[in-house]
């Protein structure tokens, strides 16, 4: 069967349509590759593009966005309240299908280079990609930002995993890494009581001892004209922590308080694994192969 | 998003390879079709070809199987232990993404005229393509089998729905339709007791009492060298009646006798959408659409 990989680039441009199309025509133009999502935040100044594809189209699609980029985003003038180092600030590479995480690393470490040696672009490995283990978060890898990072880059401890040791003169540098695939999901609770949500979200956030890829906040939401306590979720590694763990969880913490779960809702995308994991474990099911699903025989 | 069919037509020949194998290729030869799987069985004297395609490609797949099935399958000679009118035995259409059952229907009822008018053997709509009530069920439309209907096919309630009153001088009659996918499934207990399977599967059978879309039988099967009674169900329409809720029903009836249900199992293929809705019910999802799986965006 073939790879899929989802590749996110994070370009420093939400303002101008022009720069943005010229950008994501790069993608458009690669065989292979889905371009299925565009979303500019003008504030931000910055694009967030969303691709699917074949892993070497998806690595072809990304340089030449990036190239794209470092041609017509200049550093020196770019504004924005969205934290950047570069043209093309950061690129993860992220398993869908028959890929493992060890491909998308193999993957982002090519296109690192890549970036490197044709574009003279100092490049940073991070997170699942990251050689250095301080290199792991972006935010360290941005501390200061593009204009920080021009007096620093020099520093040792701030060298590039790739490329010179100095800011591409218009387009700074880039990161490029691979991660899991985030799913954003929330659980909403029979209570409009806020502080229920708070302390459930605590039970379940790695932060407080709850699962490890478990990112979570109790909120107030309006559903249907009414208050509803919700525990958002950000799922940001749903092989490691299910989905079917969280919610049973968020259940079993809810009846403590007298709180029924009244549902939950998947925001964006999913990949389809997290949902098939999902009826195979309140199934019970044995031995069940990915390739019985008839859709994934076309 | 493209609309996907399955096809699933039987043949009265299971005995020689390559008049399977001619039949076979006239499904590979239709592009936008995909051959999944080709099931002989000798003694049956009969193949059940299994393909996927967009709507018109499969109708033209199966037309031209058809055709070939006619001029290499002589029914006045043909033997086997299944039941069967023609060289062509019956074809099946089955909704897969993105079409509804009345497409199917419509699909079949336009194949069967074409068989009728262009290769002039006689052609029965069955099951959702049924234009007379007692042609639903399949053994009824095949009463006395070729033999037999060869001198009935005259009389006024065995005449065919299409094509001539007479039976094709090889090929006999064929029977088109439309139906759900059928998933066969089980579900087995921690008990070796198969009178409890028995039971239980008459709780959920329709013949029994049970639900509409479920045929279902008590058997003991041998699981990592031990006796294990399990309930064995074929899901007829898994829209109407859904897995989880059998998968609940039989938890709960086994219950009764203080008996855990240890797993279950699906046998061959699924359609992605039987497990999404397993996924939906079990984490109360909201507004879940089927667009939020990234895959399908593809």
């Amino acid at each position: 069967m073939s790879k899929l990989v989802e590749c996110v680039p994070n370009f420093s441009e939400g303002r101008r349509p022009e720069v943005i199309e010229a950008i994501t025509a790069e993608v458009k133009n690669i065989p292979g590759v889905k371009l299925l999502d565009v979303k500019a935040d003008a504030s931000h100044n910055r694009v967030v593009v969303t691709f699917v594809g074949e892993p070497q189209a998806a690595k072809q699609a990304a340089f030449n966005a990036c190239k794209k980029a470092a041609e017509l985003i200049d550093m020196e003038k770019q504004r924005g309240e969205h934290p950047r180092i570069g043209a093309t600030d950061v690129i993860p590479f992220i398993p869908v299908k028959n890929m493992t995480m060890e491909e998308c690393v193999q993957l982002a470490d090519e296109l690192a280079q890549e970036i490197a040696e044709k574009l003279e672009i100092p490049v940073y490995l991070y997170e699942e990609a990251a050689k250095i283990s301080t290199r792991k978060a972006l935010p360290d890898i941005r501390k200061g930002q593009y204009e920080g990072l021009k007096t620093e880059i020099g520093k040792p401890e701030r060298r590039p995993d790739y490329g010179p040791a100095r800011l591409h003169p218009s387009a700074g540098a880039t990161v490029v890494g691979a991660r899991q695939f985030l799913i954003a999901y929330n659980i909403n609770l029979d209570t409009s009581d806020v502080q229920i949500a708070k302390k459930i979200a605590n039970c379940i956030r790695e932060a407080k001892g709850g699962y490890r890829y478990v990112r979570a906040m109790g909120v107030s939401v309006q559903v249907g004209g009414r208050d509803v306590a919700q525990v958002t979720i950000n799922m940001v590694n749903y092989q490691g922590t299910p989905l079917f763990r969280v919610f049973e969880t968020v259940k079993s913490e809810a009846a403590r308080y007298g709180v029924n779960v009244i549902g939950s809702e998947i925001i964006g995308l999913t990949p389809m694994q997290a949902l098939l994991d999902v009826a195979e474990f309140y199934l019970r099911l044995d031995g069940f192969d990915r390739k019985q699903v008839l859709e994934d025989n076309l």
